[in-house]
């Protein structure tokens, strides 16, 4: 058996939703919203199932949903894709970066990584024969320091993997972080894949920044976006990958053989979702900002401390205050025996964790948020 | 980039599904029916997206569906599995396919497979790190034999990638062929990975053998079945792996970081589909041969060469009598001139490739038979 997945845990997102179901607890962990979503486009995916196509589309993607991804980046992020060579389609962004991984590293390349990093990034970085370089961010504003990454950059490093905005800090990298790392990537002509999944998830205001709009960027960058985080659908695991076409030609690669399409009708439905205005957009950002701004507000007035959150659907309590020094004991503590589930950001550092950082999900109905705040209410 | 994946073709599927929309050719080429598919089963899956969970379902899969997978496989093979420990499901056999390999090969570990070969195969070895060890099958039995395998296996055999029944000869596997093989796996400690998704397109009363079945097989069996040639809808990318616990934690790992789920609606349609009964399967089988023997008799009736199918969607014309020495240039000329698709059997071997063999898939509707058997009327 392969060393690198034999001797892995279950992700900490599953265990915790099985704990929560186990224990009753209010969900707070796992990024799922707890609406069904948006009822249009569900209805449309179930017009495709009952009328529409229901055998092989093409492996890169139907070129209607394609054409509506292209459509979609060049409205809200100026980008300018072809969609018969640039875009294709994924069975969710999970593989859509194992893919990337997979077509772009050979073994003993160098592969920059940022912590807190994505449970997934290391060991698909391992599997693929990468030699992962880790540059560890710091509370609270998990930006970028050019030392350090003098420190991680070298002659073998071919790819960079970077998740903005950031999960599970709830942070954006600026502009000048950014510039920072594109400047990196094309001294050392390193390919940027660039998970993106939060990128229409962002508030008060904010302007995500793709990292592909950046100068030098645009033929050595792979975003990567999913329709499960934009339209709250995470059970519909449809993705997108966007690269010029030398690169794109070996993610299609990777595609043909880990997952060769992606169901038709639900293809269908995301195409249709991608042309909504930008009022969907906005009023989506919205939601979730009130959201988010009501598990804080509760959870101050409890006495809490919490971080802000720029972006994803998390926002991060401070357990330093509470005198926890490990954060997974307390999350075992938190699901167990006060009914709520949340994630431990440690769980997201493979070497020298942050230890005093709790993540809670906010994309939840009014309800579950204060039922959720009733139940932490002794905690402080 | 990495090597195994930069010098790729793309899939001789999808190339000829393309030429097959440019020219107006009809589609025999690409193994889908092009039915609709069990209309209930879309219409639950319908259902599921209106009024079910959108959202994560638990990374192994829904638990009705793992109890509806072991159900039928204990109705149908007799089989013995744990729900909880023993199923998962994956988007599609194509990524069970590509986990599996991911999970069991450690680079330089010899896995042997059959040519002819699915073209996902050999890629995914090599880039699992595994070292392919070929065995050539012949037409017209495409059986195994002792010593071929003598010298296929050796001290660093690990894996055995077997498709069973075989696409493209439409074969099957004797029981003599798989207790030679299971013999080989036993002595060498090998885990046979078992591509079983033609299980149920078999014809004329014959019974799938599954190698889980065989005496010592059961603890090193990776048994893979799909949804999507079971119901006929093959753009559902619902598979299905069942093993035994120790290999399945580690099977699930890979699965957690390629694709992490599925689409939760489509599990429920699945699980619904899985519970029909025996009448369901036989009627599908009954109509499947039915236009198997339609194609055939009119390419024998044109005075073209058949070879017989057991299984599968497949038959596969001898061209040899054409005085075609090269399928691939023939199939384009077939395409591109006569209007219909096919896919040289030459494509399914990394080496030495038999070049008098063409398949034709014949799960289509009697209309689209006629015609493409109009078009080939001026071959012979
Ligand atoms: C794939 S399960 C994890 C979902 C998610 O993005 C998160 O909770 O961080
Ligand atoms: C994944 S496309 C190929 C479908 C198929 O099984 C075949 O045509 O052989």
């Amino acid at each position: 058996m392969n060393p690198v997945f034999a001797d892995l845990q279950t992700s900490v997102f599953e265990t915790m939703s099985r704990l929560a179901r186990e224990h009753g607890a209010i969900n707070l962990g796992q990024g799922f919203p707890d609406d069904p979503g948006p009822a249009d486009i569900r209805a449309r995916g179930a017009e495709a199932l009952v009328e529409g196509f229901n055998q092989y589309p093409p492996m890169m993607g139907l070129p209607a949903l394609r054409e509506a991804v292209a459509a979609h980046y060049a409205r809200h992020q100026g980008l300018d894709l072809d969609p018969a060579t640039e875009v294709m389609v994924t069975s969710g962004a999970t593989e859509a970066l194992a893919g990337a991984l997979l077509a772009l590293i050979e073994p003993g390349d160098e592969v920059v990584l940022f912590a807190p990093l994505y449970d997934a990034y290391l060991p698909l970085v391992r599997r693929a024969g990468g030699v992962p370089r880790i540059v560890t961010l710091r509370p609270p504003a998990f930006g970028l320091d050019a030392a350090s990454l003098a420190v991680a950059f070298g002659p073998r490093t071919r790819v960079v993997l970077l998740n903005n905005p950031l999960n599970p800090s709830a942070t954006m990298f600026s502009r000048a972080d950014l510039e920072m790392l594109a400047g990196f990537c094309r001294r050392h002509d390193a390919v940027a894949i660039c998970d993106e999944v939060w990128e229409h998830v962002v508030f008060d205001g904010r302007a995500h920044i793709p990292l592909i709009t950046l100068p030098g960027m645009r033929e050595r960058t792979v975003k990567i976006g999913s329709a499960g985080k934009i339209f709250s659908l995470t059970g519909w695991k449809v993705g997108f990958v966007m690269a010029a076409p030398p690169l794109m030609r070996v993610l299609a690669k990777a595609h043909q053989y880990l997952t060769f399409t992606t169901p038709p009708n639900l293809q269908e439905a995301v195409a249709y979702g991608l042309s909504k205005d930008d009022a969907y957009f906005a009023g989506m950002r919205r939601d979730f900002a009130r959201s988010r701004d009501r598990l804080a507000d509760g959870l101050q007035g409890l006495g809490l401390t919490v971080l802000p959150s720029a972006a994803t659907y998390f926002l991060n309590l401070d357990v330093a205050p509470l005198g926890v020094a490990d954060d997974a004991a307390f999350c075992e503590t938190l699901v167990r025996r006060h009914g709520v589930a949340a994630i431990p950001v440690s769980a997201f550092y493979a070497e020298d964790p942050v230890r005093n950082l709790v993540r809670l999900c906010f994309a939840k109905s009014d309800a579950t948020i204060d039922a959720a705040l009733d139940r932490l209410s002794h905690l402080a």
